[in-house]
């Protein structure tokens, strides 16, 4: 080869071993089984550089040794494997009419969730990081001696994602909140282990690593409860925009102007097809399905049991919300092309009589021939995939970079 | 390092050439003045390695040697540069009621352009594609014995790319049209050098590549004349979409019911804001405005005049469609989040009347604080883009595979 030679001096070094221990950490993630020797024939580096990162790995339990391995090609050997009981990753979603924080290992299950109903509308934005702040410890209690390497907050609305401040969040009536310093004071986290990102597109980047069409590189993802907003994965990243702004699909103006929405507009989309708008559609004033201080899915689970039921009201609303929903979906169809437009959230929990309105509205609105071979889909991960997503961006910073979790011992010569 | 080595094979070998040879090239259109002394320094190959490319190039015609430099670093060497007076790259756009033919060479400057008045929609892919033919043998036995490359013909409408098929032009009333072998029988030149694509796609790569915002990486461009269309710049890179179908903005139903859009719906944006639209609302019928056998711009120029001179009915007409066009621009705003939305074909040629309302809309109707910060901007390649982009899709094959143009002669000892 004629490429130049130049010296590698310290710094190049500790990037050398930094992308070398992200190797081995991500080639472990992956399907194994794997011992040392699989890892050093699948990354290209030696059977002693591996064993040296593998310590290390180790030494900051991202890995840990299991069973060993007999009848393999060459001698015996010890199978690794990501750990699961050490660093935790929390994921919190902050919604108009609930919270939720969901705790994944490094390995990306779950080791415990909580949802609880809150009327955020009704709160300032100190009192609701009070609220998140007393959710994150009683979780975080009960993880023992577990640190958590980070926290990533979901928000619905328009987040400067650099300094963890929310620009503009409509539905929940925020303006310029210093959402991550706020939580800050109220967890046992520094300000530095915590950010806070578009639940939309977090919920999209859960849906790409985990819900039922992961890995489908062109997938627009529709979700929300009152508030309606969009994650885009295209050409297999997340479009974030210039600004990170992008996916407000809510604020389309596809609706008739009666609609009177959140942001203060009228004929939005999220106006005639979100929660507040459903609801609307399918009860009066007084009925349960309307109380905020219940239980969102048990209250959408409710909608659908008097559907199956054939209540006329509940079913003819469905259909009518599905048709808008379909109308925007060719807006979305049209404009981005995906492979797959999935819905989330409230759309999720009543997919099963949404499914047909939407597809034919699509199908009659979008201009390319059956729909550019756009397939619908409903998330599987219901109103945990932003939580889920957030901690999942956790869990990647970690892959990418395993000298973010601190050593368990120094090592014997190691570098600290 | 700590690689393992693997035995390069021939195919390894040429590939690694090829490589070398688009590096070498890619680094000359970068403004210069380039030696190959620089060149190695920038690149990191060897003087002897950038010797013997720079041979390759000059052979295959690409580079050619220009003055020689003295008082730089190191010894007087000959400078390089892209040599523009050989490959010629063709780009052709079809579209509603002209054709247009424009030949760049490899530096990326216009060699020449010819547009023509041709009402499509009244003739049948055949005759058209004979009458595209005409076009093209024209210009190219105008272009004496330099070489042409590739003809990329651009189309309003969703397009096959891989097979050089439209699957369907709503505006031209084409489906199903296999644009690329037809026009290859029309013409002097294989079908393999000739492809298709979406003319609002390779409108957003030429502003990309050459408009007054190039380099911006999260661009929306909005196009058209009777149809719009538009093209995404996202990180970057053009947002094809799963099949390439996407930028289809014109039928988003963002319109009053009472518009009937060319695609046979009710409601579409282009219905209300396209250049059908947009006569209806500065003319009668029989106004030589509407006279689709006249030039375009010639037309256009003539409604920026009445506007000029104050005419009401051309200053309310214009200021409808504008405030139209900031409603749909603020949702691609909420969609996309760009840097710069950028406004192109018709739209540019009546940017001075179009612009205010435009930005009054936009800034009513975007959620984000101040549209996110996005920029209203206007093409200045004007109706030229699609077929410009065209062309300058073929030089970024070239600098891609340099290899791709044939030697000039066979090189002493070199490959073929």
């Amino acid at each position: 080869m004629t490429t130049t030679s130049v010296a590698a001096g310290p710094i190049d070094q500790a990037l050398v071993r930094r992308r070398h221990l992200s190797q081995v950490l991500r080639t472990a993630a992956r399907p194994g089984p794997w011992s040392r020797a699989r890892i050093a024939a699948e990354t290209g580096l030696t059977r002693a550089t591996v064993s040296s990162l593998v310590a290390d790995l180790i030494n900051r339990r991202l890995l840990r040794e299991g069973a060993v391995e007999r009848g393999g090609l060459g001698r015996p050997g010890q199978l690794l494997a990501l750990d699961p009981d050490h660093v935790a990753f929390l994921g919190v979603e902050i919604n108009v009419d609930y919270l939720a924080c969901h705790v994944l290992d490094l390995t990306g299950a779950m080791v415990v969730s909580r949802t609880v109903a809150l009327d955020v509308r009704q709160l300032d934005p100190t009192a609701t990081m009070r609220r998140v702040g007393k959710l994150v410890n009683a979780l975080v209690a009960g993880l023992g001696d577990r640190p958590v390497q980070s926290l990533h907050l979901a928000i619905p609305g328009m987040i400067e994602t650099t300094v963890g401040r929310v620009a503009y969040a409509p539905n929940l009536q925020w303006r310029n909140v210093d959402a991550v310093n706020m939580l800050a004071t109220e967890v046992n986290l520094p300000a530095t282990r915590i950010a806070a990102d578009n639940e939309a597109n977090l919920a999209a980047l859960a849906e790409y690593a985990a819900g039922s069409a992961a890995g489908t590189t062109d997938l627009v993802l529709v979700t929300g409860e009152v508030g309606v907003g969009g994650g885009v994965i295209s050409g297999g990243g997340l479009m974030r925009g210039a600004r990170g702004y992008s996916g407000e699909f809510g604020h389309m103006a596809l609706a008739d102007p009666s609609y009177l929405c959140g942001c203060g507009r009228r004929g939005c989309w999220e106006a005639a097809i979100g929660l507040d708008a459903i609801l609307a559609r399918v009860s009066e004033p007084g009925d349960p399905l309307r109380d905020v201080t219940q239980d969102l899915p048990s209250r959408l689970a409710e909608v659908v049991a008097r559907a199956d039921r054939g209540d006329v009201r509940t079913l003819e609303g469905l259909r009518e919300v599905g048709l808008l929903l379909g109308r925007g979906a060719a807006a979305l169809v049209n404009a981005f092309n995906p492979e797959v437009l999935m819905f989330g959230g409230t759309f999720a929990a009543l997919a099963v009589h949404l499914e047909a309105p939407i597809t034919e509205a699509l199908t009659a609105h979008a201009v390319a021939p059956g729909a550019g071979g756009c397939r619908i889909a409903f998330s599987t991960l219901g109103f945990n995939a932003a939580g889920i997503g957030g901690a999942q961006v956790g869990i990647e910073l970690v892959l990418d970079d395993p000298t973010s979790v601190a050593p368990f011992r120094p090592q014997p010569g190691g570098r600290r």
